[in-house]
């Protein structure tokens, strides 16, 4: 064979087109089965989506005043900078509802709270330097009258200690329910360079001054009452007032840009996130301690300890967006396409055993070449 | 048929190998255009990759120091503990730029800051026990006078009211665009195992005492001025300082971990995440009140109440990393060689339709077999 | 052509079914290749699942009390609300390890402390109104003695300023490391309307108030000792003590939710997220300021400034849930499919490369068609 010979099949290698030899059979039957699949498998490939997920910024602004009055602090107002903490109007924030304080606090020696461990009958049952995992202090290694009644190991701690056994009831900034709350949520998808907030367009000033959420009536208004958060997450507030809990303000963004930008609008949704009283529960509700510093006429550090009970909210944004894009289009593009070959398989077996032409069908689907490479048209 | 047969057809089925008659075309321009085609979607395939999202440890640090002259204040020097709001140093701090002090309150009985809703003829138009939306405290019934001329409804609250109706301008703290912040960023892509932080290998200790971040020459310090910040997220410093807001830090480790570790860099970016002054702005800017608590002489809990205007740094840490995975590999490769089932259907369509010889290349190509079993060789 | 004829190719067209007519080949070796490539592509066919990322809310609770004595501040007991900050309770807590505390800081004038910007031999060589980056405060312009032999620049600032040069060593609330957290973490996934918590169906309350977290004997109990964890995560408690650090707690909730709830739980782990001491550290270790603030006898704010060192520990919680889902499925089925036809051109390959018989193979493979329509049976 020549180089002429040898570029002339090269090129026919090259640019000799090869398509399969089809059998077309004209069978209504089987073709109707044949187009109807085909068509379900086309009608599931559509344009796929590219997908981001949401980065936001949450800024919360509690409003409401509440007076108590009780026997021992007499009547108090309380406004926001004293019952929200952290103060700064973060995506997390606790709202105050129900106090044990626990004022004049100095560091000194007093008899423990009574309890299992801390009871004793002589200095002996006390160890100096010792730490009871729920006491209140450490240790000085002697047993002294609590009551008249009882002795206890006394303690080096902030004195007078803290008594919690006793929770106020009903909570003691339970009308906390009629307070409000104002989010300001900006998200963006920075592939896509959307950027949009939950104060929609069409919402005014004026329409801002006065609304509230409600599902049905004011879904875009992001100014929300406790109380009724509370209640959508399926709670009673006065109850979870007592011993507090967290509530999750769910913030969905889920959207698809391919629709057009006012289309792409949050859902907000509420639910109890801390679990309310299962008997696996330890330290039910959500409380913590917090003290405010003060010097006394001696100049000596003395402090009220508060043990704040309340409810925490967390402000959850999440989401995707997403938005066509041609990579993922085309894999699912193929994987369609691969699919259609199934239909062709399933009409073939439905030819080949249903049909009482089978016979027919299969000597011209099937050329079959034996080892010896004699061609053997049809089997039986 | 014995079984001696019966397994041979068994056999012939399990190892008979089917393959595609072909009918080989040798036509240039169609076979140039199936090469292409082909060509295109081969260059397409390529290695697929798994995802990770990062997860990010976030610790920043302000330095920086203001001193203030004010009429009611006198000099005040403002250091960090003051003015970084909390002073923890996480990743969202606030930093002070404005203030509204109120020194010296007490819980007592005070007018109310008067407007629309506060002021009040007679005792009539005041309601003991409600509290104003927008109000400072609890109103105690009583119609008083605030001033010479006007009346309002008397509140039980932290007595002097706060009144913030004029914000100081220029704003107090405006000199905070000269502080600097350090931000230590450490992620991780757990999948991968991978680890890395925002002070690269290549920054020495001398480098970081001196440098801040500039877009071209300083593009790997991790020390911002926070004026700088500002300006890149096109904003005015002494503008937004007046009222505050919330500026957003975006560190992009967006990483291929095919190629070397050293590649993996943050990308830092600054966007301003609040609103600025659009139609429907409700409480524009960013600001907060705390308190400091203090005891007065006579042991009556005194406080000073601030309305802290400033700017909130956000520090968004966002992130994918990608690494050859097998999986999503053969996924694509899939849908590649479908794609390949597409080019075959283009240039038949061409063949049977655009060329000349086209009853030709059809009468070759079908095979068409009608209902009864009889063979028709081309349908015109 | 009348339409009669139309109509009926038209019905043709639509339910001719097209089937590729085959070659069979008795070939046991080929056949053995075909079938085996074929059962290891089916082999890879499996279900594919759709993902949901974690949401997630936690909480911690610190216990343990520290007893210090220093020649400063004499006996003090620590307890939670003073050692861990904030005191909230967040995913995000600090705990004290280390103090330098400057108490009676009041706004005056002094020299500043001693370094080689700061010191001078006279007023010329400090600028009135000038800040230092490191320094403590804004230049008087004076030169004043700050001890016998040394002159510094006076700063208006809080004085006595602090002198943070010598570290207390051992860390003063070393002991710490016997402190516990209890985290309470709360998860959904709510693509799939999952929702659990890492208290444990199996866990009890008397089990809880005893148990201490333990890889081998209690993986699931969610109290765990700080120093066991920064033990875990590589380091000395005694050394991080010192200057502070970040630790991670991480929270792995990666699950298959097609397996029973049950099987889903979360795995911890621990690890430090700063960096400890390389070449190109600034700030090692993990510090803050924060100050108590006091009125003194004559009214006058004063403050105890206090640099706080410390670990913060960092609960991050990660992970992806997935479920099965039939369009992901329907994607990995059709790339399955489309990489058998992958076999058949290997078999082709090796059929009429390697075997014998190739061109007779050939020859009853590929019918060849030339330009001018004429039917060519093979080419050699």
């Amino acid at each position: 064979m020549g180089c002429k010979n040898c570029c002339s099949i090269c090129l026919q290698c090259l640019f000799g087109y090869e398509t399969n030899v089809m059998l077309v059979i004209n069978n209504k039957g089987v073709g109707a089965l044949f187009r109807l699949i085909q068509f379900m498998i086309i009608a599931y490939v559509r344009a796929y989506q590219d997908t981001d997920s949401v980065i936001s910024s949450v800024s919360t602004k509690v409003k409401g005043n509440i007076l108590t009055n009780t026997s021992i602090e007499g009547v108090h107002v309380w406004d926001v900078p004293e019952y929200v903490i952290p103060p700064q109007g973060e995506k997390s924030f606790f709202v105050l509802t129900n106090v044990i304080p626990t004022p004049g606090q100095t560091q000194s020696k007093c008899p423990e709270i009574p309890s299992e461990v801390t009871k004793c009958e002589s200095d002996s049952d006390c160890i100096e330097g010792h730490t009871e995992v729920h006491g209140n202090g450490v240790q000085t290694g002697h047993c002294v009258q609590y009551s008249d009644t009882i002795k206890t190991c006394e303690v080096h701690a902030w004195c007078p200690l803290e008594n919690d056994t006793i929770i106020p009831k009903p909570a003691l900034l339970g009308a906390a329910e009629h307070f409000t709350v104002l989010i300001k949520n900006n998200i963006q998808y920075p592939k896509f360079n959307f950027r949009k907030r939950n104060l929609l367009h069409h919402i005014n000033s004026t329409y801002l001054k006065n609304c509230t959420f409600d599902r049905k009536t004011d879904p875009h208004c992001p100014i929300f009452r406790l109380g009724h958060m509370v209640t959508e997450a399926g709670e009673d507030f006065s109850v979870m007032a007592l011993k507090g809990g967290i509530i999750g303000i769910l913030i969905d963004w889920n959207c698809d840009l391919e629709f057009p930008e006012r289309f792409c609008i949050p859902k907000y949704s509420f639910s109890r996130l801390d679990n309310k009283n299962p008997e696996n529960n330890v330290a039910p509700g959500y409380n913590f301690r917090f003290a405010k510093y003060y010097k006394n006429n001696k100049s000596i550090e003395t402090r009220t300890l508060i043990k704040a009970f309340g409810i925490r909210f967390d402000v959850i944004v999440f989401g995707m967006a997403g938005k066509f894009n041609i990579v993922p289009t085309i894999v699912n593009l193929g994987a369609a396409l691969a699919c259609l070959s199934l239909v062709t398989a399933i009409c073939d077996w439905v030819m080949l055993t249903c049909m009482k032409d089978r016979d027919q069908y299969a000597k011209r689907k099937f050329i079959h070449l034996n080892q010896n490479g004699d061609s053997v048209q049809g089997l039986a």
